[in-house]
Protein backbone atom coordinates (compact mmCIF):
# COMPACT_ATOMS: atom_id res chain seq x y z
CA UNK A 1 0.00 0.00 0.00
CA UNK A 2 2.74 2.58 0.86
CA UNK A 3 5.51 2.71 -1.57
CA UNK A 4 8.71 1.96 0.10
CA UNK A 5 8.16 3.78 3.17
CA UNK A 6 10.23 5.22 5.71
CA UNK A 7 9.58 6.36 8.73
CA UNK A 8 10.75 10.20 9.45
CA UNK A 9 11.22 10.68 13.32
CA UNK A 10 12.10 14.46 14.32
CA UNK A 11 13.61 15.72 17.61
CA UNK A 12 12.25 13.14 19.68
CA UNK A 13 14.67 14.41 22.10
CA UNK A 14 15.03 15.31 25.84
CA UNK A 15 14.31 18.66 25.83
CA UNK A 16 10.87 18.56 25.62
CA UNK A 17 10.52 16.04 28.41
CA UNK A 18 12.52 18.77 30.40
CA UNK A 19 10.10 21.61 29.45
CA UNK A 20 6.93 18.93 30.37
CA UNK A 21 8.88 18.25 33.59
CA UNK A 22 9.28 21.75 34.26
CA UNK A 23 5.02 22.74 34.07
CA UNK A 24 4.67 23.21 30.31
CA UNK A 25 1.79 21.66 29.11
CA UNK A 26 1.40 19.34 26.00
CA UNK A 27 -0.78 17.48 24.22
CA UNK A 28 -1.15 13.91 22.79
CA UNK A 29 -0.05 12.00 26.06
CA UNK A 30 0.26 8.65 24.57
CA UNK A 31 2.79 10.22 21.34
CA UNK A 32 5.83 8.80 22.66
CA UNK A 33 4.26 5.51 22.91
CA UNK A 34 2.90 5.66 19.67
CA UNK A 35 6.21 6.72 18.49
CA UNK A 36 8.10 3.98 19.68
CA UNK A 37 5.33 2.07 18.08
CA UNK A 38 5.85 2.93 14.59
CA UNK A 39 9.65 2.15 15.26
CA UNK A 40 8.96 -1.41 16.93
CA UNK A 41 6.63 -1.82 13.46
CA UNK A 42 9.21 -0.60 11.08
CA UNK A 43 11.72 -2.59 12.99
CA UNK A 44 9.99 -6.11 12.16
CA UNK A 45 9.18 -5.23 8.75
CA UNK A 46 12.71 -4.17 8.08
CA UNK A 47 11.91 -0.69 6.38
CA UNK A 48 13.62 2.31 6.45
CA UNK A 49 13.91 4.80 9.67
CA UNK A 50 15.31 8.52 9.66
CA UNK A 51 16.08 9.82 13.17
CA UNK A 52 16.60 13.83 12.93
CA UNK A 53 17.77 15.20 15.59
CA UNK A 54 17.71 18.88 16.61
CA UNK A 55 21.46 20.70 17.37
CA UNK A 56 20.33 24.11 18.18
CA UNK A 57 23.05 27.06 17.59
CA UNK A 58 21.11 29.50 19.51
CA UNK A 59 22.69 30.33 23.07
CA UNK A 60 20.21 29.32 25.57
CA UNK A 61 18.76 26.71 23.54
CA UNK A 62 18.04 23.55 25.69
CA UNK A 63 18.98 21.34 22.22
CA UNK A 64 22.53 22.97 22.50
CA UNK A 65 24.21 19.55 22.08
CA UNK A 66 26.39 19.60 24.85
CA UNK A 67 23.17 20.13 27.05
CA UNK A 68 21.12 16.65 28.49
CA UNK A 69 18.08 18.03 26.40
CA UNK A 70 19.83 17.22 23.63
CA UNK A 71 19.47 13.17 23.91
CA UNK A 72 17.23 11.07 22.18
CA UNK A 73 13.92 9.97 24.64
CA UNK A 74 14.94 6.65 25.94
CA UNK A 75 11.63 5.10 23.98
CA UNK A 76 12.82 6.24 20.54
CA UNK A 77 16.37 6.08 20.40
CA UNK A 78 17.93 4.47 17.56
CA UNK A 79 19.98 1.36 16.96
CA UNK A 80 23.03 0.29 15.69
CA UNK A 81 22.93 0.57 11.88
CA UNK A 82 19.94 3.46 11.87
CA UNK A 83 20.94 6.85 10.67
CA UNK A 84 20.44 9.52 13.08
CA UNK A 85 20.29 13.32 10.59
CA UNK A 86 21.55 16.19 12.92
CA UNK A 87 19.64 19.38 11.86
CA UNK A 88 20.23 23.11 12.79
CA UNK A 89 16.93 24.26 11.87
CA UNK A 90 13.48 23.55 11.76
CA UNK A 91 13.32 21.54 8.33
CA UNK A 92 15.05 18.35 8.55
CA UNK A 93 15.46 18.83 4.52
CA UNK A 94 17.52 22.02 5.13
CA UNK A 95 21.07 21.51 5.94
CA UNK A 96 20.94 17.62 5.52
CA UNK A 97 21.28 14.91 3.02
CA UNK A 98 17.97 13.75 3.72
CA UNK A 99 16.52 14.37 0.37
CA UNK A 100 19.23 12.70 -1.32
CA UNK A 101 19.55 9.70 0.50
CA UNK A 102 15.83 9.31 0.38
CA UNK A 103 16.02 9.87 -3.27
CA UNK A 104 18.47 7.52 -3.54
CA UNK A 105 17.18 4.77 -1.98
CA UNK A 106 14.03 5.06 -3.34
CA UNK A 107 11.46 6.06 -0.90
CA UNK A 108 8.64 7.95 -2.15
CA UNK A 109 6.29 7.40 1.11
CA UNK A 110 7.18 9.26 3.85
CA UNK A 111 5.70 8.95 7.39
CA UNK A 112 6.11 11.45 9.82
CA UNK A 113 5.92 11.71 13.69
CA UNK A 114 8.10 13.49 16.41
CA UNK A 115 8.04 16.81 18.14
CA UNK A 116 6.66 19.47 18.14
CA UNK A 117 3.67 19.37 15.52
CA UNK A 118 3.65 23.05 14.40
CA UNK A 119 7.36 23.83 14.36
CA UNK A 120 10.09 21.17 13.10
CA UNK A 121 7.02 18.50 12.27
CA UNK A 122 5.06 20.73 10.10
CA UNK A 123 7.91 22.73 8.51
CA UNK A 124 9.29 19.37 7.52
CA UNK A 125 6.16 18.15 6.25
CA UNK A 126 5.28 20.82 3.94
CA UNK A 127 8.36 20.45 2.31
CA UNK A 128 8.33 16.30 2.10
CA UNK A 129 4.97 17.79 0.01
CA UNK A 130 6.33 20.21 -1.74
CA UNK A 131 9.25 18.08 -3.25
CA UNK A 132 7.27 15.65 -4.53
CA UNK A 133 6.94 12.92 -1.63
CA UNK A 134 3.86 11.33 -0.14
CA UNK A 135 3.90 12.50 3.16
CA UNK A 136 1.93 11.05 6.00
CA UNK A 137 1.45 12.98 9.25
CA UNK A 138 1.07 10.10 12.20
CA UNK A 139 -1.44 12.99 13.85
CA UNK A 140 -0.99 10.66 17.58
CA UNK A 141 2.86 10.41 17.26
CA UNK A 142 3.52 14.29 17.75
CA UNK A 143 2.58 16.43 20.12
CA UNK A 144 3.03 19.95 20.91
CA UNK A 145 3.03 22.99 23.87
CA UNK A 146 0.14 25.47 25.14
CA UNK A 147 2.08 28.89 23.76
CA UNK A 148 1.01 32.53 23.92
CA UNK A 149 0.25 34.20 20.41
CA UNK A 150 1.79 37.06 18.45
CA UNK A 151 -0.72 38.82 19.93
CA UNK A 152 -0.61 37.89 23.08
CA UNK A 153 -3.34 35.41 23.76
CA UNK A 154 -2.67 31.76 25.22
CA UNK A 155 -3.59 28.82 22.50
CA UNK A 156 -3.81 25.24 23.94
CA UNK A 157 -1.52 22.66 22.64
CA UNK A 158 -4.87 21.03 21.08
CA UNK A 159 -5.83 24.42 19.45
CA UNK A 160 -2.04 24.90 17.63
CA UNK A 161 -1.79 20.90 17.29
CA UNK A 162 -5.53 20.96 14.91
CA UNK A 163 -4.23 24.12 13.33
CA UNK A 164 -1.40 22.11 11.36
CA UNK A 165 -3.73 19.27 11.19
CA UNK A 166 -6.25 20.97 9.11
CA UNK A 167 -3.53 23.01 7.18
CA UNK A 168 -1.45 20.11 5.89
CA UNK A 169 -4.52 17.73 5.44
CA UNK A 170 -4.59 17.30 1.89
CA UNK A 171 -2.54 20.15 0.81
CA UNK A 172 0.61 18.69 1.91
CA UNK A 173 -0.10 15.50 3.75
CA UNK A 174 -2.85 12.80 3.91
CA UNK A 175 -3.28 12.88 8.05
CA UNK A 176 -3.46 9.23 9.76
CA UNK A 177 -3.47 7.04 12.96
CA UNK A 178 -0.30 5.06 14.43
CA UNK A 179 -2.95 2.31 14.06
CA UNK A 180 -3.77 3.00 10.19
CA UNK A 181 0.61 3.15 9.66
CA UNK A 182 0.90 -0.13 11.92
CA UNK A 183 -1.93 -1.83 9.63
CA UNK A 184 -0.32 -0.77 6.45
CA UNK A 185 2.82 -1.64 7.11
CA UNK A 186 2.05 -5.17 8.21
CA UNK A 187 0.14 -5.42 4.78
CA UNK A 188 2.65 -4.60 3.38
CA UNK A 189 4.83 -7.03 5.04
CA UNK A 190 1.98 -9.80 4.20
CA UNK A 191 1.95 -8.52 0.57
CA UNK B 1 17.16 49.43 9.29
CA UNK B 2 16.45 46.35 6.37
CA UNK B 3 19.43 44.77 5.04
CA UNK B 4 18.92 45.72 1.43
CA UNK B 5 15.58 44.68 1.06
CA UNK B 6 13.22 42.51 -1.18
CA UNK B 7 9.43 42.62 -1.37
CA UNK B 8 8.33 38.77 -2.08
CA UNK B 9 4.67 39.32 -3.01
CA UNK B 10 2.95 35.95 -3.53
CA UNK B 11 0.35 34.69 -5.25
CA UNK B 12 -1.63 38.18 -5.93
CA UNK B 13 -4.16 36.25 -8.41
CA UNK B 14 -7.24 36.24 -9.93
CA UNK B 15 -8.49 33.05 -8.57
CA UNK B 16 -8.52 34.27 -5.18
CA UNK B 17 -10.66 37.16 -5.97
CA UNK B 18 -12.79 34.78 -8.21
CA UNK B 19 -13.61 32.87 -4.85
CA UNK B 20 -14.46 35.72 -3.01
CA UNK B 21 -17.30 36.91 -5.74
CA UNK B 22 -18.45 33.29 -5.18
CA UNK B 23 -18.95 33.73 -1.76
CA UNK B 24 -16.12 32.03 0.45
CA UNK B 25 -15.33 34.53 3.45
CA UNK B 26 -11.63 35.78 3.98
CA UNK B 27 -10.10 38.38 6.38
CA UNK B 28 -8.26 41.45 6.19
CA UNK B 29 -10.21 43.34 3.64
CA UNK B 30 -7.43 45.64 3.21
CA UNK B 31 -4.59 43.56 2.27
CA UNK B 32 -4.92 44.26 -1.59
CA UNK B 33 -4.52 47.77 -0.85
CA UNK B 34 -1.64 46.76 1.31
CA UNK B 35 0.48 45.50 -1.28
CA UNK B 36 0.07 48.03 -3.73
CA UNK B 37 1.57 50.44 -0.81
CA UNK B 38 4.03 48.01 -0.49
CA UNK B 39 4.67 47.73 -4.19
CA UNK B 40 4.46 51.54 -4.49
CA UNK B 41 7.14 51.89 -1.25
CA UNK B 42 9.52 49.42 -2.88
CA UNK B 43 9.46 51.04 -6.45
CA UNK B 44 9.64 54.55 -4.78
CA UNK B 45 12.54 53.73 -2.95
CA UNK B 46 14.16 51.82 -6.23
CA UNK B 47 14.38 48.61 -4.09
CA UNK B 48 14.05 44.83 -5.46
CA UNK B 49 10.78 43.13 -5.95
CA UNK B 50 9.99 39.77 -6.65
CA UNK B 51 6.62 38.30 -7.87
CA UNK B 52 5.79 35.09 -7.23
CA UNK B 53 3.04 33.30 -9.49
CA UNK B 54 1.88 30.21 -9.02
CA UNK B 55 0.42 27.93 -11.76
CA UNK B 56 -0.65 24.89 -10.84
CA UNK B 57 -0.47 21.13 -12.12
CA UNK B 58 -3.89 20.15 -10.74
CA UNK B 59 -6.49 19.47 -12.77
CA UNK B 60 -9.28 21.46 -11.53
CA UNK B 61 -7.08 24.36 -10.03
CA UNK B 62 -8.33 27.94 -10.91
CA UNK B 63 -4.62 28.42 -10.89
CA UNK B 64 -4.08 26.67 -14.23
CA UNK B 65 -2.18 28.80 -16.33
CA UNK B 66 -4.62 28.93 -19.13
CA UNK B 67 -7.21 29.74 -16.72
CA UNK B 68 -8.62 33.24 -15.48
CA UNK B 69 -7.65 33.11 -11.99
CA UNK B 70 -3.92 32.76 -12.98
CA UNK B 71 -4.24 36.36 -13.85
CA UNK B 72 -2.61 39.02 -11.65
CA UNK B 73 -4.68 41.25 -9.16
CA UNK B 74 -4.52 44.09 -11.18
CA UNK B 75 -3.68 46.25 -8.43
CA UNK B 76 -0.87 44.37 -7.70
CA UNK B 77 0.54 43.85 -11.58
CA UNK B 78 4.30 43.69 -12.29
CA UNK B 79 5.72 46.75 -13.67
CA UNK B 80 8.39 46.36 -16.74
CA UNK B 81 11.49 44.88 -14.92
CA UNK B 82 9.98 43.37 -12.32
CA UNK B 83 11.06 39.45 -12.05
CA UNK B 84 8.35 37.04 -12.46
CA UNK B 85 8.72 33.92 -10.83
CA UNK B 86 6.46 30.91 -11.54
CA UNK B 87 5.82 28.17 -9.11
CA UNK B 88 3.98 24.90 -9.31
CA UNK B 89 4.07 24.15 -5.63
CA UNK B 90 3.23 25.89 -1.85
CA UNK B 91 7.05 27.09 -1.19
CA UNK B 92 8.37 29.96 -3.52
CA UNK B 93 11.71 28.24 -3.01
CA UNK B 94 11.10 24.95 -4.64
CA UNK B 95 11.46 24.63 -7.96
CA UNK B 96 12.50 27.94 -9.27
CA UNK B 97 15.68 30.33 -8.76
CA UNK B 98 14.35 32.67 -6.24
CA UNK B 99 16.98 31.49 -3.44
CA UNK B 100 19.92 31.75 -5.93
CA UNK B 101 19.28 35.10 -7.18
CA UNK B 102 18.45 36.91 -3.72
CA UNK B 103 21.35 35.72 -2.22
CA UNK B 104 23.68 36.52 -5.72
CA UNK B 105 21.98 40.25 -5.08
CA UNK B 106 22.99 40.26 -2.05
CA UNK B 107 19.29 40.20 -0.50
CA UNK B 108 19.13 39.30 3.19
CA UNK B 109 15.83 40.76 4.78
CA UNK B 110 13.01 38.68 2.98
CA UNK B 111 9.43 41.44 3.16
CA UNK B 112 6.51 38.58 2.52
CA UNK B 113 3.24 39.32 1.94
CA UNK B 114 0.58 37.46 -0.43
CA UNK B 115 -2.03 34.49 -0.49
CA UNK B 116 -2.77 32.69 1.43
CA UNK B 117 -1.28 33.62 4.20
CA UNK B 118 -1.20 30.20 5.68
CA UNK B 119 -0.93 28.02 2.45
CA UNK B 120 1.79 29.45 0.24
CA UNK B 121 2.78 32.68 2.25
CA UNK B 122 3.49 30.52 5.31
CA UNK B 123 5.85 28.05 3.53
CA UNK B 124 7.54 30.29 1.72
CA UNK B 125 8.44 32.10 5.19
CA UNK B 126 9.06 28.72 6.79
CA UNK B 127 12.11 28.20 4.40
CA UNK B 128 12.93 31.75 4.02
CA UNK B 129 13.95 31.99 7.68
CA UNK B 130 15.39 28.51 7.97
CA UNK B 131 17.61 29.16 4.59
CA UNK B 132 19.13 32.07 7.14
CA UNK B 133 17.11 35.13 5.48
CA UNK B 134 15.97 37.97 8.15
CA UNK B 135 11.44 37.33 6.97
CA UNK B 136 9.74 39.69 7.73
CA UNK B 137 5.72 38.99 7.22
CA UNK B 138 3.40 41.41 6.98
CA UNK B 139 0.47 40.36 8.63
CA UNK B 140 -1.97 43.12 6.69
CA UNK B 141 -0.82 42.40 3.51
CA UNK B 142 -2.25 38.70 3.51
CA UNK B 143 -5.30 36.76 4.00
CA UNK B 144 -7.13 33.36 4.26
CA UNK B 145 -10.58 32.05 3.84
CA UNK B 146 -12.55 30.21 6.38
CA UNK B 147 -12.27 26.62 6.03
CA UNK B 148 -13.29 23.40 6.88
CA UNK B 149 -10.75 21.49 9.08
CA UNK B 150 -9.50 18.02 9.43
CA UNK B 151 -11.72 17.11 11.89
CA UNK B 152 -14.88 18.11 9.59
CA UNK B 153 -15.19 21.35 12.26
CA UNK B 154 -15.42 24.80 10.71
CA UNK B 155 -12.30 27.26 11.09
CA UNK B 156 -12.95 31.39 10.61
CA UNK B 157 -10.20 32.72 8.46
CA UNK B 158 -9.29 35.09 10.92
CA UNK B 159 -8.48 32.53 13.29
CA UNK B 160 -6.35 30.89 10.54
CA UNK B 161 -4.60 33.58 10.03
CA UNK B 162 -3.55 34.14 13.46
CA UNK B 163 -2.10 30.93 13.98
CA UNK B 164 0.05 31.04 11.14
CA UNK B 165 1.35 34.20 12.75
CA UNK B 166 1.67 32.80 16.07
CA UNK B 167 3.42 29.87 14.82
CA UNK B 168 5.99 31.91 12.70
CA UNK B 169 6.49 34.58 14.97
CA UNK B 170 10.13 34.82 16.46
CA UNK B 171 10.75 31.09 15.50
CA UNK B 172 10.46 31.74 11.37
CA UNK B 173 9.88 35.50 10.89
CA UNK B 174 9.19 38.95 12.14
CA UNK B 175 5.74 39.77 12.33
CA UNK B 176 5.39 43.37 10.94
CA UNK B 177 2.62 45.69 9.53
CA UNK B 178 2.29 47.80 6.20
CA UNK B 179 2.93 50.94 7.70
CA UNK B 180 6.44 49.40 9.72
CA UNK B 181 7.39 48.78 6.65
CA UNK B 182 7.11 51.57 4.53
CA UNK B 183 8.35 53.45 7.76
CA UNK B 184 11.52 51.65 7.49
CA UNK B 185 11.40 51.97 3.45
CA UNK B 186 11.42 55.36 3.62
CA UNK B 187 14.19 55.52 6.67
CA UNK B 188 16.51 53.77 4.14
CA UNK B 189 16.19 55.94 1.70
CA UNK B 190 16.49 58.69 3.39
CA UNK B 191 19.84 57.55 5.30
Amino acid sequence: MLAKPALILIDAQMAFVEWERAGQRRNNSDAVDNMARLLDAFRRGGLAIFHIRHASTEKDSALRPERSGYQPILQTRERAGEPVLVKHVNSAFIGTDLEMRLREAGHQALVIAGITTNHCVETTTRMAGNLGFEAQLVRDACYTFDRVGFDGRSESAEAIHNMTLSNLNGEFAAIVTTDTVIAAVADNIAA
